[in-house]
């Protein structure tokens, strides 16, 4: 079944690739599928208002290690990113489905745990659990999680709407989420050598709580209703600051300059970065799973985030001819490249 | 991380019973959210429409197996078993999003071949695929499909309608699926012992393809348009008729008597199950995969149904205190049993 006279390696495409060959003979039929595949969710139109599908798939050893996951923590985050997509598109989410897949390994107790972290994810994001499926599985803990979500047609945000001169923001701090990961990995590895050790992770709370518990910027969406702003394009930063400058590149037809200098990070995540004797601006550039938002609005809307503590403007949106480019903190012009986070 | 000092094993709940467990303690706080779990999908209310949502997970030795399940109905399968879901609440699916998680040990010409028979099953359900997720996966083939359908709220049909007096029918014939199952997994094991040996699966077109490749019945929600004949009460039967009447009974607080020489079976199903020396009775009963639909109508509609050759009268609601039975062939009494296909 699996043989075929010509076989090609996933690895070839990657996964963007991938989705973009798989799903390139595909057309939409229903007059009600306002966008489909490429961007952080679906939008179906229903009379005047819209409904914003996104959906993520967890596995084990793939996603996460259960290893240092605490299963509760595991149901939040795996919320928190479906949900993050949402908020991408200035939408709100309103219900989820969680499909589940255990081995029998797994009691009903520790169930309950990953059940509890949705619960809560739920109040968090007053979202509704609406449905789902739970299977036994060969093979280790495998979450599906699909958001629903809600907007007015005019106040969607997607990738392609950035122009030439937009300023490029972030949200947050980058880079902690991957470093926190690090020091997962880390204390696994002495645990493995030597199981009587304790693991040491005092002082590193906000990186671990990056990675572990992350949450969507329900706030950031909510700014931006209060204020009346709404950004020219958006994303979320679920693969890395760069992979993600690069898809707003690429749907808005742009190119983007940022500056080294102004990309927001925490002082626990550039220490434990060079402690680790990375670039810390490398982390916050390739990390991913930070879950910040990354938009760009208008300049005239300059006002409206200049003095907010949540926003940093990194750079701004110039023609698609001049490229992607950091201006590094001495001054150097660096073509950027889009790494981020590969599932395969 | 999942040693707790209670541990109960998933199997003291079930499937339905774990659902329910887990679920019981969320509450729905969106007023938009109509129906959440305990129904083939949950509603959601958009102005005058309805949008539904149904999910399911498909994994690699559990729902299916890769020796003998060609990849393209495997994919056509995967949507058939979502967009079925929808049609058994009388609405239209319009939308899928699917996610992929797969070995390296998967070429991009195999996942070609699961999106073929997506892309078949959309088009024969005037379906758009709008979105999803591939990853890497450990764990063999997972496939999560989310089905998004469309519906005037007045029309939405729930398992929860049925009343004492209404007559129950189901669509086409049952046991074919199970039966093919077991034709395949003879020939599977025929194969095993002699790998030189060819399958001999002649003259099982039929049972086989009822498993291989299921059609959800998008007729059946047609014809109910065309004659304005909406259901009391309705289901999907996944698991097998007997475990989908007593969700019915469950949710409209009925009972149900059925009659075993209404049941409708296809010969070359009664023949193969009793080749396998199975009662052909049990196999409609408990077979379950024949994605059929089972529904209740109020007497008064009769007219609507007796000489439409796809719909067959099985039996009829009776109060909740009178149970749930099956009149035999011979005249006598039985109580039907829950039981159906468990994924634990």
């Amino acid at each position: 079944m699996l043989e075929n006279t010509s076989r090609t390696d996933i690895e070839t495409l990657g996964e963007f690739g991938l989705i973009e060959h798989l799903t390139s003979v595909f057309e939409n039929k229903n007059s009600s599928t306002l966008k489909g595949v490429g961007d952080d969710a679906a939008v179906i139109k229903n009379g005047e208002h819209c409904t914003l599908i996104s959906t993520d798939l967890l596995l084990e050893g793939v996603h996460f290690d259960l290893s240092y996951y605490p299963l509760k923590h595991l149901g939040y985050k795996a919320v928190s990113v479906n949900v993050s997509d949402i908020y991408a598109m200035n939408a709100t989410p309103k219900q989820i489905t969680v499909s589940i897949g255990m081995s029998s390994k797994f009691s009903i107790e520790a169930i309950e745990e990953i059940y509890a972290g949705i619960k809560a994810a739920c109040d968090a994001y007053e979202v509704d659990l609406i449905g789902g499926d739970t299977s036994a599985s060969k093979q280790g803990l495998i979450i599906s999680i699909t958001a629903i979500g809600e907007a007015d047609e005019k106040n969607i945000v997607y990738r392609s709407g950035a122009k030439d001169g937009d300023l490029l923001c972030v949200t947050g701090d980058l880079g902690g989420a991957y470093v926190g990961l690090q020091v997962l990995e880390r204390e696994k590895q002495v645990f493995l050598a030597n199981p009587q050790a304790q693991p040491d992770l005092d002082g590193h709370d906000y990186i671990i709580g990056r990675q572990l518990k992350p949450d969507a910027r329900k706030d950031v969406i909510e700014f931006f209703k209060k204020t009346e702003l709404k950004p020219t394009s958006m994303i979320d930063i679920s693969d890395g600051l760069s992979s993600e400058i690069f898809h707003l590149c690429s749907k808005s037809e742009i190119g983007i300059t940022i500056y080294e200098d102004k990309i927001p990070i925490d002082p626990t995540t550039y220490n434990m970065a060079r402690e680790f004797d990375f670039d810390p601006t490398m982390t916050t550039l390739n990390g991913g799973e930070d879950y910040e938002l990354l938009f760009t609005i208008n300049p005239a809307d300059y006002d409206k985030v200049k003095n907010d503590p949540n926003i940093t403007i990194i750079g701004h949106c110039v023609p698609r001819s001049e490229g992607v480019h950091m201006i590094s903190k001495s001054g150097n012009k660096h073509a950027l490249k889009a790494q981020g986070w590969k599932a395969f």
